[in-house]
């Protein structure tokens, strides 16, 4: 199979997230229509989504969701734990570091890094915080591929090239800044206000 | 001019928040390379996102950036102060009220509620926290369009459509599910873990 558009990897998240909560409601079957009435995506476009990766439904029987859902999770790379590493302790880090959903879905902040020195003694769920100064030497021993940036805008530049020389492969930023990162690193950005803004445009 | 896709519409944010940062730089011009290079996007891509809304930029000199930053801040509609509901005061809806960077980009969190007794009496910046019962009248008098939601997937569909009815007409969820509104009602989501499972997929 040729390479596939990163707009379909896009969306395998939420076809899967879509049929987790169909599983947890004892559901054993579905179609492209019915997803794409929960999602608010075009049948069509599911299917072709899929098709990328193989033949997953039947003519008439749909697809078996429980089947699907693990064919999908494979596909992500989520049918394993991933051990994440989060840098920033302030309000946006501690949430993100309580948050009970990553976990649950398999990703574990198991190292928290900040470089303010009246944060080096807490800890979220056990996972103590360390001094940013250790994040060469501790994501490199760990092999941890993943981490997650909540420090401020100015900081996160330096922070994101301290980690990709350590190893880590895939960030999500929640900085509002565009990284300069080598292209084999992997990045993703929540920036709530770019969303906001998407919106405000059609409240003429 | 005809309809704008709205992936249009959501690269202008990004556009903007670049346009600001090269501000804050004191540069005075640009060009459709250099933001291309500094975000990552195809410079022919900007050219083409920004003709659905006039001439920018001259042959020879691109685009003056506080001109072409102040024409996309009038497109979005963000030259004007929007005041924002935000429903759920839990560890993410409080890092969310805390969040200084609403406010710097005319987004004000001006009310919150949480359906928590205990939560009533706390506030952030001076807001109050209030039963989600005043959800309905209070929106209603203040006009409030635009509503944040930070509560637990179960919660929100209801959540939603409680502010739906009160009038609000742009959402930010963060809650972990697809919600079922009215097309006239824009929706966008943040779910950290669907960006993270989007770069597993590289992780192989």
């Amino acid at each position: 199979m040729g390479e596939v558009p990163d707009i379909v990897i896009g969306r395998l998240p939420i076809y899967l997230r879509a049929l987790k909560h169909l599983m947890a409601a004892d559901k054993e079957f579905t179609s492209s229509q019915e997803l794409g009435r929960i999602l608010g995506i075009g049948s069509a476009q599911i299917r072709k989504d899929l098709s990328h990766f193989g033949e997953f439904g039947k003519q008439g029987t749909g697809y078996e969701i429980s089947y699907l859902s693990d064919q999908i999770s494979k596909i992500l790379n989520v049918d394993r734990d991933w051990s994440v590493a989060l840098v920033g302790f302030g309000d946006l880090g501690q949430a993100l570091a309580h948050y009970a959903g990553f976990a649950s879905k398999g990703f574990h902040i198991d190292i928290i890094f900040d470089n303010d020195p009246a944060k080096l003694g807490e800890s979220a769920k056990g996972t103590p915080v360390l001094d940013v100064s250790q994040i060469g030497p501790i994501i490199a021993e760990r092999k941890i591929r993943i981490a997650i940036i909540a420090v401020p805008a100015s900081a996160a530049q330096a922070v994101a090239e301290q980690l990709v020389d350590s190893g880590i492969r895939a960030i999500l930023s929640y900085a509002p800044i565009t990284l300069k990162l080598p292209e084999y690193v992997r990045v993703q950005y929540i920036d709530p206000v770019t969303h906001l803004q998407r919106m405000t445009y059609y409240l003429a």
